[in-house]
């Protein structure tokens, strides 16, 4: 499993997925799950992807065209004229490889799905986040549904659903996230730190603050020990059920 | 879908359910999933329910001996010497009214499946606590794991986990299950109120707080609309990450 999440805020878009993949529970790894496609000053795209680790890793492959040699190589990604043609382009390459796996050797439901979860932005127009389906097909963050998860999403819904705010700034995202990422972990074997985000200022048309928070990184154990208290305290705030 | 708590606590035990079944998105029904087994002063236990409807409502009969005239039931489960010893007889039930089905007529993975959780005194011993699989075998609660959760179980989890006080008296139990009820109600159509709940006092060998709390319930609607202003406060308790 995996767990990434992408945040729609009025300062732009936040991104935040785990490391971890897994193929049954005694063969875990850690690979990055966010991608960046990145023209300075021209546009700026991040992926994260869930699902099966051949299937994203082949797909961000096709999307850089690495079929051909270093030097014949031009992404049509960096030539999209919008972010929803960005958007098709990988869900249908999405499509495309899954079709490659289900069509011969192994039959198994689901084995070789992956969804992706594509924002960023491209000059001369707003920025835009997409929750893309192994169909291929995609839908689109809105004023009412302002964020996206993929993966083991159910742990950590419930603070993202109360905790959001679309006037949060990053540094307030990234402690939200941390914490529905530690509800996540404390429950789910394969989900698990380090984590990769990405905050994205709107209009900046530029890669943002960006980098990995381990197991070990001191803010981090700060928020997952000190949320228990804090839950607490905020339980008790509640009023006592009367019998 | 369904979503069913017990507790272990010191004070005693404390279970909720939701009262939601389902047959597809456009076929809801309210049924209870809380069953009693009460001789005041010998013995009390209470089941929780998860899973097909049919098979929870025949392992009751069942256990009732409502196949035999209502004066001729005499249900074992009222002679069980020992917690154990019901646990089994559930179990043993729940297996066979699975296999029933499952042996003959449709076949489809988990349709006839069910899960329960099984909690009460017998004089003379202390109270425990049964987590019972569709297979017929079961689980106990111990220190280490003083609660269990069946049917959709993943929204409410973290809150019970950083929540959950062996100490706790029974209003803040109630409490702490509205909080992780309202979280999962607010993710899962499948689950709903109204919830009914029992508060088993240990040794006191006779049913102790118990009743239902519908949607309108003005305490239940304080908690649900308070709840999201206090896990804010809570964020904001914790240090703001830095950029």
């Amino acid at each position: 499993m995996t767990y990434c999440v992408g945040l729609m805020l009025k300062a732009g878009l936040v991104f935040m997925s785990d490391s971890r993949t897994n193929a049954g529970l005694d063969n875990i790894s850690t690979y990055s799950k966010i991608h960046h496609w990145n023209v300075p000053g021209e546009r700026t795209m991040t992926v994260l992807s869930a699902g099966n680790l051949a299937t994203t890793q082949a797909v961000i492959s096709h999307l850089e065209e690495r079929l051909k040699a270093p030097s014949d190589r031009s992404p049509s990604i960096l030539e999209a004229s919008s972010m929803f043609q960005a958007a098709t382009m990988v869900g249908d390459t999405l499509k495309t490889v899954i079709a490659k796996q289900a069509d011969v050797g192994q039959r198994a439901d689901s084995t070789f799905n992956a969804t992706f979860i594509l924002g960023g932005q491209i000059k001369g127009a707003p920025p835009r986040l997409f929750l893309i389906y192994p169909e291929g097909n995609f839908i689109e963050a809105a004023t009412d549904s302002p964020f996206f998860q993929i993966g083991e999403m159910k742990y950590g819904r419930p603070i993202l659903v109360r905790g959001y705010d679309a006037d949060m700034d990053f540094s307030e995202a990234i402690r939200l996230l941390l914490v529905s990422f530690d509800s996540t972990v404390k429950a789910n074997l394969t989900v698990a730190p380090p984590f990769d985000f990405h905050c994205y200022q709107s209009d900046s048309l530029d890669l943002g603050p960006q980098g990995r928070i381990a197991a070990d990184d001191p803010y981090f154990l700060n928020i997952s020990t000190n949320w228990g208290a804090s839950l607490k305290s905020a339980l008790e705030a509640l009023p006592k059920f009367e019998m």
